[in-house]
């Protein structure tokens, strides 16, 4: 828990350090250290200002518990941060030393079948629509919806689930007695009703823009895929579909208007080969499927009485006029086909009551 | 010529029997064949009533030419289609034996670097926008746009093109001296200035359905890619994008809200992998040019100065507040970072104009 308040939330050298000598000969190297150079004097002097009272006073003030990797509470797939290698300057992060967690849901059960629904904070009502409609849908085909809490698409995901009856869980940057931001705060206070809601930082900590880049990667880790909804092109949800992309998990975008700047940063993502485009929850489910065990229907639109005709009798049909009957000749002169053959076939299109005759020429018999 | 009157446009047993016979000696075996069964009754019963004059006056009415493979003017990436295997029923079409041509554009020429674009009748304001600026840019990048010349998205295009001046190619699915649409005439019309139509079928023929589909694999074959502006699930743009594939020509895509119906197609195009997401002429000339020549732009956005920072002075300036100055001991709390190294950075946040301080505390450097 103190670590939380000293280390950066997805300090690799942190979880290093704690993993070599365990959390507590850690802090007591800490409590002696005089060096001046390194991460250890940040965390040095950072543990002679901290208070581990006041830590304490603030997760019991809203009920929040500490989770840690072991706990039956922990979700496994955080694990998977562990192997990820971080080589970029805005993706840093191990697996974390462990999460504050608040609200009725078990954490690791209603994550086991998630989906992270994120996306701008300056959204169009398109995007919200959208966001809020497949969350929704997610949550009816079973799927928890995780996203970040913030404005614009994240609360519209939040909001879908919720409607629906399903828990939803939302990672915050700051503290876990800070929801942020402060226009969310009933939203954030309800998804704890079924669902939870977690953070890395330590009660009281503010979220500041490097936490929130660090708190993207456990939306990608909690869940089996993202899908980004709107995102412009520098969004913060192309940090977590690139950290979905490193964790192995599905990256899905859902496409806007290439005139919507909102829409931007989805496209740039879905011309990235390991992306995929995704219009409704079916084509989602598809995808965090195991191969083969959720298709979603292709969409092909409707069969026309038609499509079930041969070749040769879809030309007869194709040569047919619509409102002045004409003859079988003619008709096998736009055709191109024998009249013979033609006459065969007028009458088997009149038999499927596709065509019509009033006993010298053939007309389309029309429905509606 | 009179072998474009006989067999429909495409039809590939009339293409391997004229190139095993010669198209002469085929019409003399068609005179005198008196079988009922195979194709060659059709052409037989059709070449009785046609008349070759009459196919002759309907090109010189409008002054067309009739362009032949091995011509100068025969653009030799139609020869691709000749190697397509037909396994589909809609996708009937080998190389065709010869084009009807009209207009004062070098069909060879104006084609040798060419894209198309194609897309739904039934447009939305949306889609013909795009296709128009799509049109206009990829002209003004040197490249001739081949379309349907339809309603919605082919005409559009068309539109775009002769808006910068550049030709513009049609191919019809009826005969050259029947433009189709009708309300379309004028605008078809306008390509001959500077552009060409070209057409398949004799004139005088009727353009039917079946024409249609096998007119579009002109429309793939005669350009590098093609372009999918707005398409419904079963629209028939969708058949020119799987010629397009199967010509190992480019098949893009152009993404609209997921709640158009004039886009389900284009979504479901672009959810098959060889199919590319593009949102402008750059990203679309980047596919159609040889690999690494003609790179798109990666959108990125803007960099700000804060992307010029190292990780320790971003999360010294994150800690920074907007309005009211806080202590440089405050700053270092927030930020996790001792004090020393903070007030360091501080002063150089200040040189670079990007902190602001009153001498006891610190605050950001507002600009606009």
């Amino acid at each position: 828990m103190m670590m939380s308040r000293l280390a950066e939330p997805g300090d690799a050298d942190a979880c290093h350090l704690v993993h070599e000598y365990s959390a507590l000969a850690l802090l007591e190297r800490l409590r002696t250290h005089r060096g001046r150079s390194s991460k250890l004097a940040d965390w040095s002097e950072r543990l002679r200002t901290a208070n581990l009272r006041a830590i304490c006073d603030g997760a019991s003030s809203v009920g929040a518990r500490y989770v840690c990797p072991g706990d039956p509470e922990w979700p496994v797939r955080l694990d998977d941060l562990a192997l990820v290698d971080e080589s970029s300057a805005d993706r840093r992060g191990g697996e974390p030393f462990g999460l504050w967690v608040r609200g009725s849901g078990h954490l690791a059960d209603i994550c086991d079948r998630s989906v992270a629904i994120v996306g701008a904070r300056a959204a169009t009502a398109y995007g919200e629509h959208v966001a809020g409609d497949l969350a929704a849908e997610c949550g009816e085909r079973g799927y928890t919806v995780v996203s970040g809490g913030a404005y614009g698409i994240d609360a519209a995901a939040h909001r879908g689930a919720l409607a629906v009856g399903r828990p939803s869980v939302a990672a915050l940057a700051g503290g876990i007695d800070k929801p942020y931001p402060s226009g969310n705060i009933r939203l954030i206070e309800r998804l704890t009703t079924t669902g939870v809601i977690v953070a890395e930082a330590a009660p009281g900590c503010t979220p500041t823009r490097s936490r929130f880049l660090v708190r993207n990667r456990l939306i990608a880790a909690l869940s089996l895929g993202v899908v980004v909804v709107e995102a412009a092109l520098r969004s913060g949800s192309l940090n977590t579909a690139r950290w979905a992309r490193d964790l192995n998990r599905s990256v899905l975008g859902v496409p806007g208007p290439v005139t919507s700047s909102a829409s931007a940063g989805v496209h740039e993502l879905l011309r990235q080969p390991e992306t995929v485009l995704v219009t409704d929850a079916g084509e989602v489910v598809e995808q965090l499927s195991p191969v083969g065990t959720a298709p979603a229907a292709v969409k092909s639109g409707e069969i026309s009485p038609r499509d079930l005709l041969d070749a040769r009798s879809q030309r007869v049909l194709d040569a047919v006029p619509v409102y002045n009957a004409a003859s079988a000749r003619s008709i096998a002169a736009t055709a191109g086909l024998r009249l013979a053959d033609v006459e065969q076939r007028l009458d088997q299109l009149g038999e499927r009551g596709l065509a019509t005759t009033d006993g010298r020429g053939w007309r389309l018999t029309l429905t509606d």
